[in-house]
């Protein structure tokens, strides 16, 4: 097991390897050949980035029984596309967009792909992720699903897309058994989803396979992997965490657009 | 008005300004400095390659009267993403998934957006767009609206998304008027789409207008306008052709999975 973070250095974005309280700067490919340096900086004071520059975002929807509410499950996983641009770091503000009326945390698991690949067996997916982060995925309801008297969007795009609608981070881990993890949501302090990444409905290896029968998945593609439970409405000043154990705690705040 | 292609070299994909059957080769930012040369390659026996390297694809549905059969215009654009992954060059293949049953041309202008913007108004937004490309948002019917008692996917991820759904080019035209010109979608020589721009329910200005107010477009990022009339299933063999007046051809031919 490995743990990486990526942070603000005087020469840009940097990797570093994390260990305890401190970060072994990165320098090459975290992906491939890399070196880590041998002295370390203090945890305590970077400033920490989203832990990935995907070329794309995955997404699946209605992927735990408890989310499901009255409808039912799907055959096969629900994939749907986050822009990149919504991506924010951890401890950057989520922004509620002027013409939101709804907007909802979604506390995930999110895969972090290693190696581009196309038509892979599951077994050949689960080779092909690197490793695991703590991810949001942020969702206005009204535009997903309509609301007073306003008509739903066709698509998800801004549901799910607009500008920071995509936290995630800190820590990513690998090598770690991403199968059975507890998840747990807290807005502002409270547990408002907890259950264990077991449940999901298509787990990590099926979900990578079955995208990529259809679409190519980069190296560097991100997947968030469905929230469990129910969701609320978020308020400018409230915080939420996305907590999984073994990985981390992603937190960030939000704040009128 | 200029014309640019992008074709593939001994150096790796490169820049060209087209002059009549004339390519100049450009080194430097497309969209900021850059200088082209003082000789030219003839275009003749150049691979061409798609004249974009998006950070992300947007597209619009029921963009036309024509194409919205019985179903109500809608009171914005209705936008969505194609990934990265499914441009496909000038020439090159389109290919049926093994999974798809009921794949379509959509013959459509392609804007090639050339600064960043946020929350841009239409003025900002029609300065905003570099120039346009002819493109075809290729669509699995099935996967899109469900067929043959198997139900649509809840988003459009794979039904628009698959790889080669995206094939855009061979030219991109600056400093054109983008909203009157004739566009004709030919499948093996017959006319099957024809409809002026002039026609779009939304123009570009307004739909690029309209994603910035909650989404952030990057500079090179590809929108596809939408789709004029009906459209065919296609069938391995068939040749593609998406011409609009002043911009160019771009032709495709069908290939199985």
């Amino acid at each position: 097991m490995q743990k990486y973070v990526r942070f603000q250095s005087d020469a840009g974005p940097s990797w570093g390897r994390l260990d305890g309280d401190k970060v072994f700067r990165i320098t090459g490919d975290l992906f491939g050949e890399h070196k880590v340096s041998k002295t370390a900086k203090p945890l305590n004071g970077l400033k920490l980035l989203a832990p990935a520059t995907p070329p794309k975002i995955f997404a699946v929807g209605l992927n735990y029984r408890s989310h499901l509410g009255s409808r039912p499950a799907p055959p096969t996983p629900e994939i749907f596309y986050k822009p990149i641009t919504s991506i924010t770091d951890p401890g950057a503000p989520i922004v509620l967009p002027k013409s939101s009326t709804n907007v909802h945390y979604e506390g995930e698991l999110v895969l972090v792909i290693g190696k581009t690949i196309k038509k892979a067996s599951r077994k050949q997916a689960a080779a092909a992720i690197f490793g695991v982060t703590c991810g949001n995925d942020v969702s206005e309801r009204g535009w997903q699903h309509g609301a007073d008297g306003a008509s739903r969007d066709l698509q998800w795009w801004r549901a799910k897309g607009a500008d920071t609608f995509a936290p995630c981070g800190p820590v990513l881990v690998t090598g770690i058994n991403y199968n059975n993890l507890t998840l747990t949501t807290r807005l502002n302090g409270e547990v408002v989803q907890q259950q264990t990444t077991g449940d999901l409905l298509f787990d990590p290896a099926t979900i990578v396979s079955t995208i990529s029968q259809e679409v190519t998945i980069q190296q560097g593609d991100l997947i968030f992997t469905g929230t469990p439970g129910t969701t609320r409405k978020m308020s400018p000043g409230d915080v939420v965490e996305v907590e999984i154990e073994g990985i981390g705690l992603l937190r960030n705040k939000v704040k009128a657009g």
